[in-house]
């Protein structure tokens, strides 16, 4: 049976830049063009060139090898040709393969926003559509707020999207603008589309927000009332709730049956497992924490802190994992907690090269010692180095490199003789190397900052080993309320290859809280190197 | 017409806390447990009691008023009677009012994960349902991978959700455990559900995860399809990505009119204007920052960036609204000009008992001053006590009833003399109050609590207006990572009555940004006491 196709359509780079606090410099745009296209997409919506310089530069060349590059621009308005539409020449000027127009189709829209009657709405958008198709490119029409605008004038809405086709669109997308319909909305007005205005599904295209939670259930639910375009965004950035998440829209048409059986995208299998890291690259590029709870690529989409269902898993994992992890280049993460059995524990040594055998008494103690620190306020799962280290000490040995035989941090304000406002952080590290004493003293912007800069500032024969690692994330947490609470503090460390890793400390006493966690993460990156140096 | 009854049943407390990195304390889980009563959820789903210490203490009292108090736990063993199951022992030594077992049936893993015959399954959901039922509460039973079950073995499927009915369960719950089911799968199965095995829907609930992130239309669809409960949880924390969103899921229900006009839930209109609040203090119970683009209460989930859009926006905001912001108590954030901003303003300070003018030029300056102090990483929204104070001073005279000149900290650990480990933390503060210069110094745990001894050691005059009020609840943030970033203390004082205010400190120094909250709560307190024995 041959598959039906169904085409990607990428909006990052346009509706996408209107997330607040997004906005994309003209590298960025290509380089995000760049792994859209190799990805497989097969639209990337660039922007809207004439609007912005950005757009504009980014427009003068094509941007993707196979994907088309598509402008954004709006209908001509009413009362000027369309090649005399300022907006609509910058589209025809860029070098753009394909146009996009937003057109309204929401006859209260038409009235209030654009100010011209419902007729000469339609032939701006005719007229649009034809000069576009003149110039030798693909037409798109986006028809804003559709889905609001057929609950209000059917006949209106309907007559905007068949006027689009009739002149020679591609695509008409039917936009969800608002983002409040639900899926079973979409669902019985799409069929009306297909039925009623005689639209196939094959030129039609679908663009949904978030308001409601369900802009991926949107998208799917008018595929299965016959569209064949998907409009939306990299990790769902968009305007306030963000748009389509195609990152979770991709791998359920490639990977779940009721989809996979019926479509073919321009995807391979072999590049959605690239698909984690296109997205963890996406968020790096944004300054952003990638979400661990994101479908299919989150650092915790396929993890297990269950105990119950963590031996289960193991024995079996597929019948606890709705896909295979590797199959979108994530991995499976088998948690250490307190909640976990011994068979998490085993595993989650294993992935660290630390074997040990299932009946080794030290294993015992390791889960008790283990539980009684987090009892404490430990939170292993999401330190790894500071359990490697924890698990190393106890089953093997892990050196005392060097020993921090004594700290002292002073924070002072005051003013001085001639009443400026003094802040002063400083710290004074002493420590012990080969029996040979160092002190150090730093200065930093508070006294975590001047621990951390004084006690890597001179660690001896170890120095040329940690001179690239550094402080990247801080986060402190206290538990249970309270000044006299016990302090989490979770260290976050990058080394010079970009490789990351994140320590804990637990104290009553957020300096010490902070300084163990700081020991933990040197000890691990001089426990790793050494190892490497003695491998290589 | 009537409307039918939807039942929300909310597992924050159990599933939630599979989260990675999520484990309540029992004050928090009675404090969320209030939360959720207040807010008009009719099932609480508190834990395990039996399985941890944590859950056998908060099932000791029954920690709701008007919901439905539910203790999670496993249909007994094979093998065991069900008064002789400890795992079912614990549920029904606790002071729950229901209790929800979760029972497989998906054939594959009562094989694998259970090792009994299927048949001593269903018997075993049978006894363990009869016992709840004996003991006078109410049963529900969780179809663990119901779905995945039903694909593999339809007939055992059914059965498994048969028996629990028959059995007398109040609900049987329709998991999607793995969380892969479509929602056209998820709407076909529970019309075959209520169809070919003939339990009613006003008997049956759907459990929802977020792997494909559909949980929210999963389970608007099975309610669609007939279901009468929906299980979920706050903000859709839960293992792996999550379990269906209930904070998306409830104003769905309560203001989109193909819900609304068939449906009813314990929660009023007026209490859904508490849902933004309600979502934002869970995050900060989590201490983990607000997802900006989340459903309705996101901050950016009214947000409109300067555009195409806000021109038109400012005329006619409620059309390109899906709902109005007000309605969960969130508010519209139009990124240019905002001139819905300064109602609000002028609303919040009278709430205050502040009043001001709209044409007072100061109104703006504040306004203004606000601004940038949230550019800078203030969050004025939770420290009200500090939103007060800067108004106050702004607008007004707030005495300047003592004046501290300098502080110290010294934080210190070496290893004395005889070899003992020595820590200490000590802090030194000049205030000056009418003229006359006083000098404190106290130990205490960590910096931050001997400063705060320090510091409310000797107010001189003012001693006596302060000496009942304490902190008990100290939350730092670091804003942008790394140690040189921005760091956010917010602190909540209590006293002797009560009360309880919560102020902001922001500095690159956490000691300065600690102090500088702890200033603004004596403050606060010395102004709201004054002014009170001056009424009187």
């Amino acid at each position: 049976m041959t598959k039906e196709r169904l085409y990607l359509f990428d909006t990052t780079l346009r509706d996408g830049q209107q997330t607040p606090g997004v906005d994309f410099a003209l590298e960025e745009k290509r380089q995000i063009a760049a792994w859209l296209d190799d990805f497989g997409i097969d639209y990337v919506e660039g922007g809207y060139p004439g609007a912005n310089p950005t757009d504009t530069a980014f427009f003068s060349n094509k941007a993707t090898k196979s994907a088309t590059f598509t402008a954004f621009g709006m209908t001509k308005r009413a009362g000027v040709s369309a090649s005399n539409d300022p907006g609509l020449a910058g589209t025809l000027a860029s070098k753009a393969d394909a146009v996009c127009l937003v057109a309204k189709s929401w006859d209260y829209h038409v009235r209030v926003a654009l100010g011209c009657t419902l007729d000469e709405n339609l032939e701006n958008i005719r007229q649009s559509v034809e000069a576009i198709v003149e110039s030798g490119r693909e037409a798109l029409i986006d028809c804003e707020h559709f889905f609001d605008g057929y609950k209000a004038n059917k006949d209106y809405a309907l007559d905007c999207a068949k006027t689009a086709f009739d002149a020679g669109a591609r695509w008409v997308v039917l936009c969800d603008t608002n983002g409040g319909t639900q899926p079973i909305d979409v669902c019985a007005i799409v069929e009306h589309v297909i039925g009623e205005a005689g639209i196939p599904g094959e030129r039609l295209g679908i663009h949904a927000h978030d308001d409601t939670g369900q802009a991926v259930a949107n998208s799917l639910a008018a595929v299965n009332a016959g569209v064949r375009q998907i409009q939306g965004t990299l990790n769902g950035i968009g305007e306030r709730c963000g748009n389509a998440n195609l990152t979770s829209i991709i791998p359920t048409l490639l990977l779940k049956e009721s989809f996979a059986a019926r479509f073919e995208t321009g995807i391979t299998q072999e590049k959605l497992k690239g698909l984690t890291r296109l997205s963890r690259m996406f968020d790096d590029l944004l300054n952003r924490m990638p979400d661990p709870q994101a479908p299919y690529v989150g650092a915790s989409a396929f993890a297990t802190k269950a105990g119950i269902h963590a031996s289960a898993l193991l024995k079996e994992p597929e019948t606890y994992e709705h896909v295979a992890p590797e199959s979108v280049g994530n991995a499976r993460r088998v948690m250490v907690s307190d909640q976990g059995g011994k068979a998490n524990f085993i595993e989650g040594l294993a992935r660290r090269g630390i074997s040990v055998r299932k009946d080794d008494p030290r294993l015992d103690t390791l889960i008790a010692l283990v539980k009684e620190r987090e009892a404490e306020g430990y939170a292993y799962e999401d330190a790894d180095a500071s359990f490697e280290m924890l698990a190393r000490r106890h089953l093997g040995a892990v050196p005392a490199y060097f020993n921090v035989t004594s700290y002292r941090c002073v924070v002072e304000r005051r003013i001085n003789a001639v009443g400026e406002k003094i802040d002063l952080a400083e710290a004074v590290v002493k420590v012990e190397i080969d029996g040979e004493e160092k002190m150090s003293v730093a200065e930093g912007k508070g006294p975590v900052n001047a621990l951390d800069v004084a006690l890597r500032k001179d660690l001896g024969k170890y120095q040329t080993l940690i001179e690239d690692i550094e402080l990247v994330d801080y986060k402190v947490r206290i538990l249970n309320g309270g000044t006299e609470a016990v302090t989490r503090v979770m260290i976050e460390t990058r080394d010079g290859q970009g490789r990351h890793w994140t320590t804990i400390g637990v104290s009553d006493n957020v300096i010490d809280a902070s300084f163990e966690a700081m020991m933990d993460s040197i000890v691990y990156c001089l426990f790793e190197r050494l190892k490497a140096q003695k491998a290589a």
